[in-house]
């Protein structure tokens, strides 16, 4: 007996359903915010990815030498490829909106919400260095989640990481780039650990601490600001303050209501030089549900071209952890699905042709093909999942009106073809 | 610059957005034919290739060993994880319909229609032995064609490997699965070649000849089997014949015309065990857009439970050539995607919160970021792919209606935002 490998997951239908309806709602609305689909190779060169990320993210990779001798690997992230398609083509007039949902490989430890083969939507904007652009890429996240039923259940946290980096230089730091990694694992180390730390980089105990206590919770935005300017004195941020204050007022003003600062929200990757973004479930149960931010440096390190980027990645499997805890876990499509049963052997052929007239109508139906006994025909009607049967015997034939039974209600109606659907 | 691997492709919008079309099309007749979807891991076990295909496969898999040294591969075809998927849950009720669009990867050199990673749909009907199951699948693979405007621009050519089976066995064959293999290539071997080997499994020269006249065109059902009856007496094909006849009748009686009774069509592959189909253009051109047939037996192999089956793949790549070639390769939703600019600063400030109103019931539009140029604006708009422009300046702020411009026509109305759509 063969069985698939640890870590990744098998879909039976009545859960792939609800993913194809997920799927299909992401393209939906990155459609609506204006983002238009590409795809690209799941096989990279492995190179690609050391350039972006360092060599840390190989060891999870999977990645292996193919028969030419070239290093590559299975993509374990979708922003490299986004990137290595737009320098590619110099002539795309821009800015331009893209949007993917591929699927992603990471070799590590399986854990909940976090799989070796997991599906992610991506969607990023580049060549706008706007915050408009910043406020669309957080409206799509939180678009996507309100239209499967989370409004309410889900918080952005968001963070200005060139604002971070003053407050930094200014209580001493002489090392930006390790405490911004500090502050990432925030929530996952002890508060004297992050400490010593900091003051390791040149902080000062007490300054250190003092960011500590800031760090620690979530703020309205213009909390945040009067805390920043006076206990950090840090220097003119005016600029990124009015503009991540005009990102929020933006968000707020256009319904989403439920985004806050968190200066904690530093995002891990290096590379982000702006706003960083991260949705988690209210009641922080799970890993997060997406997370994105500016990244204007990436295109030039892959092709010497300085484009702007915003964007995010929401993956599926905290996505259907978080659903199936609220009961939004189901099909809300409501499809009729019919099963055709020829009572005998005429009723048997016509079965066949009704089947095929209806499907011209792009109605959903399979006629009964397992014998000739009712009960079973009317049992696996039930078990396989449809909604309704379709009754076929001499008199429906001589009528030319079938027998339609709704399966969920027992409804009974005396329909002519041309009705049913 | 780090560019994308041979053999694999990278697809912008205006190639995407048709996929993604065709792949919706291919979905929704999926489900109107009863078939609902699954996935499964793109790696899985090299030995569950091996069991299915032998070991021929192997050099053209991308394959290699994991961490755990457990060898592995990326999955060259669907069927064997969809049967694994089938007899791990021995409580699924059956019948089953299930489809899946997977990538698959295969390492072998790249050509028209030949990639080394390409996208198939896959549907296969599980437990049901059925000439009517053999019907709706063939129906299913043209009426998705038909879907995609193909109607008339392809065959379906079908065999039987029973009838074949008979036919080789009665004139004198001693290696019936290497004379199949044989008449597999049949197209792409010289005549006096096939007479040789066909020769050398035990045929009489006479009869090789005799069958190589009749494997080299395609018949009606009818000519089909008034040939094999007077030319071959095949012994009883009675029950073989008049399934499959009665498979062609129901296709032809609900609409599929273009269906070819095709005796070189046997499918390389040995575990087929009934029909057997592939559709190819109409002219020829291009290798086989889809292909498949009854394999009762594959379940088997996997796990001891019997279960007859009967599917079709159909990959992207021939697809896109043939459609590339009769020019249906084009986006046909032909949806209005609105640029907003602001006229001023508070047109400007109001576009954004126009995009977002009308985002809410779904209409696709984006608020023009890019500095306060009119004309840049305007060009970016029809560079962008964007159908519609909605200018706001003094005026349309006032009256609260929005001056809307057809880029097309350039017909231009003066609309509320609620008329917008």
């Amino acid at each position: 007996m063969i069985e698939k490998l640890k870590g990744f997951r098998d879909f039976y239908p009545e859960d792939m359903e609800i993913r194809e309806e997920i799927f299909s709602k992401m393209r939906k609305k990155a459609k609506v915010f204006g983002f238009r689909p590409i795809d690209y190779p799941s096989l990279e060169l492995l190179e690609m990815f050391r350039i972006k990320s360092g060599d840390e993210i190989l060891s999870q990779t999977y990645s292996f030498k193919d028969r030419g001798d070239r290093e590559i690997t299975l993509i374990p992230e979708a922003t490299p490829s986004t990137v290595r398609m737009l320098v590619t083509r110099k002539d795309l007039p821009r800015p331009v909106r893209w949007y993917n949902i591929p699927k992603l490989w990471r070799y590590e430890e399986p854990q909940s919400g976090r799989t070796r083969e997991h599906m992610q939507m991506n969607a990023d904007i580049f060549g706008d260095d706007s915050l408009e652009a910043d406020a669309d890429t957080i409206g799509l996240a939180c678009s996507i989640l309100d239209s499967l039923g989370l409004r309410g259940s889900y918080e952005v946290r968001v963070n200005e990481r060139g604002i971070m980096e003053h407050i930094l230089k200014s209580i001493g730091s002489k090392d930006i780039k390790n405490d911004l990694a500090t502050i990432d694992r925030f929530h996952k180390m002890k508060r004297e650990d992050i400490v010593e730390r900091l003051v390791s980089s040149g902080i000062e105990e007490q300054k250190a601490i003092l960011l500590c206590e800031f760090v620690e919770k979530s703020y309205t935005i213009e909390e945040a600001e009067q805390i920043i300017v006076q206990k950090f004195n840090p220097g003119n941020i005016t600029d990124l303050m009015g503009r991540i204050k005009e990102t929020f007022r933006i968000l707020k003003e256009n319904g989403f209501e439920n985004i806050v600062y968190n200066p904690s929200t530093v995002r891990g990757l290096a590379y982000y030089t702006g706003i960083v973004f991260e949705g988690f479930d209210r009641e922080g149960k799970f890993r997060s549900i997406f997370g994105g931010g500016r990244y204007n440096n990436l295109s030039a390190l892959f092709s010497g071209m300085e484009i702007p980027a915003v964007g995010f990645g929401m993956g599926d499997a905290v996505l259907e952890n978080l659903m199936r805890e609220k009961g939004l876990w189901k099909n809300t499509e409501n499809e009729r699905r019919y099963y055709i049963i020829g009572l005998d052997e005429k009723g048997r052929e016509e079965s066949v042709r009704v089947a095929f007239r209806l499907r011209q109508r792009d109605v959903q139906c399979v006629a009964h093909s397992g014998g000739k006994n009712l009960s079973n025909a009317l049992k696996n009607a039930t078990k396989l999942n449809f909604t309704h049967t379709i009754l076929i015997g001499k008199n429906e034939m001589d009528n030319g009106k079938y027998t339609v039974r709704d399966l969920a209600s027992g409804d009974q109606k005396s329909m002519e073809m041309d009705q049913i659907g």
